[in-house]
């Protein structure tokens, strides 16, 4: 890799062609020996120019190794052109990007210099070191006992020894205040800008967002339909089977809909026609150093069959042990919550009436602690079924996670409708669930990190200002690094789908119980919003960029949860008293009926799914054009 | 298109560079202008050599005019380029071929003259004829109401008027001689020549007897565990059970694994990587001439839109009256059924015992009747929606085919089951349907048109020997041509699908009620084998050799009844004496415990179908190396 290297200092930056891109800070006690390795590893032999910056350490104590990373316009492109990113060609379609005909690109002008976004930018310098694999060295230097071996990444090695502490990229001040701006400061309700987004975050934001968008005026029918049958008490059946219906059918709409809308944008970022089996395997990925049979590229080679072994043989099981243990957990809870009742029942004392509670507290504090156990156990299976490329970790990680998840937010809402039946209990652990999740999720979310984030800049801010006076007017460069090096890491979108997925989940499995759940639902996600993109820009440390080209795992399980709401659905409409009413003699009949109806429903939401073609067909013709002439373009090689 | 065209003759052939390859018969009174100018156009004006054959016409009155179309090895190996035809390259991959690249393929030996099988040859001349279409001519010469307008398929103008009788490729006597052999005159049991089959008969073909005799051999496992079963009458409902969920799993891996096998056929056979969109429309198609947006060619354009229009509102009313007046007169045939057996049972006589079997008699003509104008009316429909592809079209004439057959074979057999809950009756019926359709299947597919087929050569021959006499060892090709011109026209796989996919419903529908039914369905299948090869190589005409990549609409099909099969094994086994003795006091519980299996079942096959990949890995590889060389060439293009 081709790069320009420059470790960060107080005095801020001297080298004006020299745009820091990422920040890698090392450990503060790290061997110089490692350092000279790892820089002369970063920079390009080759390199013409190339140039370590002055390097003066941070004068305080505590302040890391702070080393900056940024890289010539010549190399970003030729970067660019490795990992394959498509741009707009001269006639509007999407094409691979290769430098030497960088001309012929839509954007592409003079030297290049704002044809590759800063997100873009920064995903190539870390796909550079990601990359970056060890050779011959045994060991990381000075450090004997960080073992490396031919292939294995090194930047992967020293994280893992914790002698690089992070690598994270750069905000740009002008272009955060810009895009904070028309995201989310402005008062009037307009679409979010989703261009911006993709091009200041990456592919993988801009799509949460664009599907959080996307759910939300999606939702917004099924509330309009559930806020009469609230005022008035529609407690007539007649009309909430034609709510549930509509219901049913609208969310397998809304889901088809999603995906040709998704595979819009994705075309439109780039993201669609890349083929992620021909990128670089993921950092954490190992095995024997070998040639890809597709690309023929050098890189990690590692059985697929041992995979699978280790994912249905020690992972499958893992999960429904996990889940059992759980249903377990709530078996004891509703045994002890009957049992606390009837000791208040029969003698009721202030001392029982605290007794109440104690299950119920008992019940969370144990979720919250099994939840994170498995959380971890979780990544640290799917990081040992070594999967070759990111999405597909992604993916499996996202299953395992969400499945447990799912479990244990609906088990006890199941057992509240279809063992006990109690459609009041239902209606209100439906409404505090919601309200309580909604409130909770924005304070923990937002806010409390916000607060958190401020007390800790201010403390920053005091020290420096108390320096600015004796250095006058610093560059704020150095300060910009430290502080965002302090602020917390974003964990991804994984949590944020989560959230959007119990909420679809308490508005598809029970919308029949509580049609206000869509109302509640759109008001939170319109908070939602705003309090995302607020975290985001001020919040957490700016994210890699992801190319993600749809939402993964995610529309399998919004579209699995679905397929489970119109079960649950058929089954409580069959289960109320006016539906009953229509078959005063014979249970048998009800229950036949409830199941006709609802395989009906079924077939109808598959032959719906399998109708709406999941590529709008204007991006399908440009795909297969950019085939077709691939295809031909071989042939011509070939024969020539 | 630059073609030989020969006109047949009773004295054989006297050019010996020239291999006929397809047949055209004109009418009988086709004016002598229309002649000349099919064959100017046919003939290529460029061509070096071009020949026309010497005009002899047969003296015969009867005889019509035959003419016999075969081109050189140049141009037939331009044409398969032109169809973009996969051949194995000498890496071991398959890739388009192309001529100035021959050299290359792994196959091609000096001229290149065994290099392209004799159904490929066909099949290019087949194209070529196809995509014959009008430019300035306003109509056939000589034939003013014969309507053309730029675009229009000359070929298909010619056979809806009536002027082309028909066209059909001829048969190779030697090869067909040496293929009958190894596919069925052999006495010992061995697999079918799959290899030989598609080079003879193309892809379609082979696809079928492929699919056939794997789907005997995958129902062996279901027929074994029957048969104990049937013998030793167990009518007990656990083993039953056992039974049941082993056929539904069994259903689910095999149709799954067939998919892989259909792919590693038709990666052999260079099928699977051809893109049909990037062919040529089909000749039926018609449209606006302009440019296709993908390949860029000129060709007729149709609104998609326009088809969804027709398919929607026209086709799909169609479809669903047509099943419900067949549900109608269902409905009728049980009604009269029930009257004429009250009247028997009143009062009995000879003339109320004939009466019983009137309404299965009228039933069953009707059912034939409306079937046949069905089968009309669906054609009619489908071409009406003018589908861009062959494969298109057939895939929907085959949907509405299939949906009708299939609701008329299993409606009553559904009725006898559910309704009127009679185990067996339903058995009977199912042993009856399945012995008698055998025996009359093969009667009528096989030996039937045989047998008359023979009567007609015999004939044939007895004339050829008379005149034989007179003119002394004349070559029989002009015989052949003749012969093979009377011969009926293999309408298609369809009906041999159709046939195996009701077989398939009867054995995978009602198993728990009849175990017997694999059994019979695979010594079925194995006559099948020898029929339905007997009748492919004498008693039918030839047919073009069809590129297929996998079973179509069929593959859909077979796994749509595999899921209807759930369901009605479940209530089958739910509605058992056996399993309600397990629940004698609550039938709701049993239901639900019924439906709770049958959902449990569903989603299994769902996970099974979603886990096992469509397309073998090392096959996924090979496409994605060929789709990385592709794109990386057009880089390469685009920069150069």
């Amino acid at each position: 890799p081709i790069m320009w290297l420059e470790k960060s200092h107080p005095l801020g930056y001297g080298e004006p062609g020299f745009e820091p891109l990422v920040v890698l800070e090392l450990a503060s006690d790290i061997k110089e020996e490692a350092v000279v390795w790892l820089l002369s590893r970063i920079r390009d032999p080759q390199q013409n120019g190339g140039h370590l910056g002055p390097g003066v350490r941070p004068q305080e104590k505590e302040n890391p190794n702070l080393f900056l990373v940024g890289a010539s316009w010549q190399r970003l492109l030729s970067g660019a052109e490795d990992l394959g990113l498509f741009k707009e060609y001269s006639d509007g379609s999407m094409r691979g990007f290769t430098c030497s005909n960088k001309h012929n690109f839509k954007d592409f002008t003079g030297d290049g210099d704002s044809f590759l976004s800063m997100a873009e930018c920064q995903h190539i310098i870390k796909h550079e070191l990601d990359t970056l694999r060890a050779r011959e060295e045994t060991h990381v230097p000075g450090y004997p006992q960080a073992k490396l071996y031919p292939g294995k990444s090194i930047i992967r090695r020293l994280q893992s020894k914790r002698i690089l502490i992070q690598m994270f990229p750069l905000h740009h001040k002008e272009e955060l205040k810009r895009l904070s701006f028309s995201w989310y400061q402005k008062v009037r309700l307009s679409l979010q800008p989703l261009d911006s987004i993709r091009h200041y975050y990456g592919e993988g934001q801009a799509l949460y967002f664009g599907f959080l968008e996307y759910f939300t005026f999606a939702l917004v029918p099924m509330a309009l339909i559930g806020v009469p049958y609230y005022l008035f008490d529609w407690e007539d059946y007649d009309k909430y089977v034609i709510f549930a219906v509509f219901n049913l059918v609208w969310c397998t709409v809304i889901l088809e809909l999603w995906k040709r809308r998704s595979a819009s944008l994705a075309y439109q970022w780039g993201t669609l026609s890349r083929k992620q089996a021909f990128e670089e395997p993921r950092p954490g990925f190992h095995g024997v150093l070998g040639f890809n049979p597709v690309t023929g590229r050098e890189e990690p080679l590692y059985s697929n069959a041992k995979r699978q072994l280790r994912i249905y043989l020690v992972s499958l099981p893992f999960v429904l042990l996990c889940l059992y243990l759980s249903l377990y957990v709530m078996m004891v809870y509703f045994l002890l919550e009957g049992w606390v009742l009837s000791i208040h029942d029969e003698n009721p004392t202030f001392w029982t009436g605290v007794l109440l509670f104690i299950p119920s507290v008992a019940y969370a504090v144990v979720i919250e602690a099994m939840n994170l156990i498995y959380r971890y156990a979780a990544e640290f299976l799917t990081e040992w079924e070594n999967h070759r490329l990111e999405s597909s970790y992604q993916n499996h990680l996202v299953l395992k996670v969400l499945v447990y998840n799912f479990f244990n937010c609906f088990a006890s809402l199941f057992y509240i409708a279809f063992v006990m039946q109690d459609m009041v209990l239902l209606r209100q652990s439906l409404a505090t669930l919601l309200i309580t999740s909604q409130i909770l999720n924005q304070f923990m979310e937002a806010f409390l990190p916000y607060w958190l984030q401020r007390r800790r800049n201010k403390k920053m801010v005091r020290k420096v200002q108390g320096r600015r006076v004796l250095e006058d007017k610093a560059l704020p460069l150095a300060e910009q690094v430290r502080l965002e090096a302090d602020m917390s890491t974003y964990l991804g979108t994984f949590d944020d789908y989560l959230e959007l997925f119990l909420l679809f989940g308490y508005v598809s499995l029970f919308s029949c119980v509580y049609p206000l759940a869509a109302v509640l639902v759109v008001l939170n996600n319109i908070t939602e919003v705003y309090s995302d993109a607020f975290k985001m820009c001020h919040v957490f440390k700016r994210p890699f960029a992801d190319p993600a080209a749809n939402i993964g795992v995610w529309q399998l399980a919004f579209e699995a949860m679905s397929v489970i709401a119109v079960v649950t659905n058929c089954a409580l409409i069959g289960m109320s008293p006016q539906v009953r009413a229509y078959f005063p003699h014979s249970e048998t009949q009800l229950i036949l009926w409830t199941v006709a109806v609802e395989h009906g429903l079924l077939a109808l939401k598959f032959i719906l799914t399998f109708l709406i073609p999941d590529v709008p067909k204007h991006i399908q013709i440009k795909l297969a054009r950019i085939e077709f002439e691939s295809l031909e373009a071989l042939k011509k090689k070939l024969s020539s």
